[in-house]
Order: structure tokens, then C-alpha cells, then sequence
């Protein structure tokens, strides 16, 4: 069996969300599956010196522009929500919480997440909004979950795989692994598609 | 007769390079030329608080190894040169005194000093390497070209291009403008050829 693909991501990252819509079907054509891996971008920015791509002069409105048109090339919906970039932790806490005993609805929460985000625009960054999504992706757990996003094993299982992305060279997102070699950015996929179907050039 | 695709580069910039042996082919397949626009991504960042990508950490080391393995994947001898990010002052302002006056001998001096700097590593950031490759690549025109790289004129036509490529809101290398649409990077010369072929989206 071929080891999954590493999908890391931020949910803050809308790039993320592009790439969060096409990464299982492209894994699954050539018989692969994906290990998602939210992480929060803030922390590794802390080290790498980055900064949000939306708030950089001129490369900002262009990123909006050209996020719109990916979009609609790709035929998904897109909408900036009105608080951006925002805090990502509640809803990384949740994957994980999930991800330990059903990885499927982990998944399951993470795509809902981004599709609220950044398909409707709306507001992910509360524990309060991440159990609502939850709720309406058929996932709900509703005070478990509560629980679970204030957590000391929880909050330290977010850092320890922060921790982890940052020591494999993860800076960016979306950022993939395949086989142990790393690409990043969306429009990278093509070359993860290639790759996979070559094993390597 | 359709508009010529604009074509912004820093001859210091390697996926410019990538760019520059992809552009004109693909602009042609589409019955379209191109507008070879040299800046200086130097004074650009001057005014976005941008910073060379390869110096920025984490995404330094994963840039070059992205752009050697891009440069694979299209078949293209790829090598970084050891002065590097470098000056192009040199190298601007002999594209546009040759510009003026046969744009075909310009893009053959912008190609060959591409390659002089990317596909073997070369140093193309003094007027003496400039006059050098121009010699080689057949176009050379000895002392008439020196006295041009200190000529105030075409120092001040630099100066305008550049300006006047800021003020369209170019901020980064290569970044190709359609019909008025804007794509930045090489990896969005899939966008660009969808672009050429539907019109739009």
C-alpha cells in the first residue's frame, strides 16, 4: 500500500480551500489517499518571517483577484469572509479531536469548514462556529466536542503537530508531500498530478 | 491585429528564466506576439516591502529546489549562478537602448543573457558580462553599446519603464498581462494559455 499524500493546510489559507476541493480525487486516480494535516500558519510565520498573502501591498489585491478567477475556472464558489485572515485554532482543534478516533469525519469537518469559509463567506474562527458547521455537516457532537476544543491533550496533540510540520520544512499553504518530496501552492497540483502518474523526473 | 501579451521580467529572477523559453511559444500558438518589459524588481519591492524569494527562510531551500525541478520537468539546463540575487541595471539598459530601435535584437539579447545567467550560472551583472553575451549571441555592437549603458537617456527610459510598469500594478517576476488581465508566475502560464484560447472565463 503507497503511503497517503500530506495535504498541509491552514484554514485561513483560501488557496487551501482550491486545493482542499481537488486533492482526494486527484490522490484517488492514481490510488492514493491523503493524510490532512491542518496546521495554524501564524506559528510557522513566527519562525520563516512570513506574513499573510492578502495583507502584502499590490501582491494582496492581485492574490484576491487571482483567487476569484481560479475559482470560477475550477467552478467552485468563492467568497472572502469579512474577518480575514482569522484564528484557526478552534477548528484544528476539532480535526484532531476527530481525526484520533474517525479520520473519515475529520475530513468530513475540515471540507465543511472551508466550504463556509470561503464558498459562503462566513465566520469559522469560534469554537461556537466550528460546532455549528459541525452540526450541519451531520458530524455534530455537539458538548463532547465543546469539551474537546479546550482540552490540555487537545490543545498540546495541535502544537505537537505544528511542531512536526514546521520540523519537515512545512512554511506554506496548501503544501503537499508526495514520497517525501515537497510542493507548494495550488497551482502546484499539476506538477503533484505528474508526479505521482511518473513517480519522479 | 490582437495586442501583444506584456511580458515583465528581472533578469535576476530564475522562474523568469523558465518563463522567458515558454512565452513566446505559447503566445504564437494563439496568433499573439509578445512585449519582452525588463524591470528592476529591486525598486519594486522598495515600494511593496517585498523581499528576494530565494533569502526569505524555509522558502528559500524549497525554491531551488522547485525551480531545478521545474527546469527538469520542461527539459532546460538550469544552474544558479554564484552572485546571486544580482544587479540588472546593465542588462535593462541595453535591452531598451536595442529595443528602440529592432525589438527582434532585444529579445535575442534578453534570451541569451537568461540563459548566460540561468542555464549555466554565469554572472550577467556588469556592462562588461552585457556587452560579453551580447557579443556571442551575434548582436553586438562594441563601444556603441557601452556608451549606451551610461547614456543619460536611456538611463532615464529605464527609469520610465519601470515606473510606468509599478504603476500598472506589476509587483513580482515574470508577470504576463492579457488583454488587460494580470497573471503572476510561471506556474500561471496554464492560466495565461486558457486565457488566450477561451477569452476569458
Amino acid at each position: 500500500m503507497p503511503a497517503p499524500i500530506d495535504f498541509y493546510f491552514d484554514f485561513s489559507s483560501p488557496y487551501g480551500y482550491l486545493a482542499s476541493e481537488q486533492i482526494d480525487a486527484l490522490a484517488a486516480k492514481h490510488g492514493r489517499t491523503v493524510a490532512w494535516r491542518p496546521i495554524l500558519l501564524g506559528v510557522v510565520f513566527q519562525q520563516t518571517g512570513g506574513q499573510p498573502l492578502l495583507n502584502i501591498p499590490l501582491k494582496g489585491g492581485y492574490a484576491r483577484h487571482d483567487l476569484a478567477r481560479s475559482a470560477r475556472l475550477l467552478g467552485l464558489p468563492f467568497q472572502l469572509p469579512a474577518g480575514f485572515p482569522f484564528m484557526s485554532v478552534a477548528a484544528c482543534r476539532a480535526f484532531y479531536w476527530l481525526d484520533d478516533e474517525d479520520p473519515a469525519a475529520a475530513v468530513t469537518l475540515a471540507r465543511a469548514l472551508y466550504r463556509e469559509a470561503f464558498g459562503r463567506g462566513g465566520e469559522i474562527d469560534s469554537g461556537e462556529a466550528v460546532l455549528r458547521v459541525a452540526e450541519e455537516a451531520g458530524i455534530g457532537r455537539g458538548d463532547e466536542m465543546a469539551a474537546a476544543l479546550n482540552d490540555p491533550g487537545v490543545k498540546q496533540r495541535l502544537r505537537d503537530e505544528v511542531s512536526r510540520a514546521i520540523s519537515k520544512g512545512v512554511f506554506g499553504s496548501p503544501l503537499f508531500v508526495v514520497d517525501g518530496e515537497p510542493f507548494w501552492g495550488h497551482d502546484r497540483l499539476d506538477q503533484v498530478d505528474l508526479w505521482l502518474q511518473r513517480g519522479g523526473w
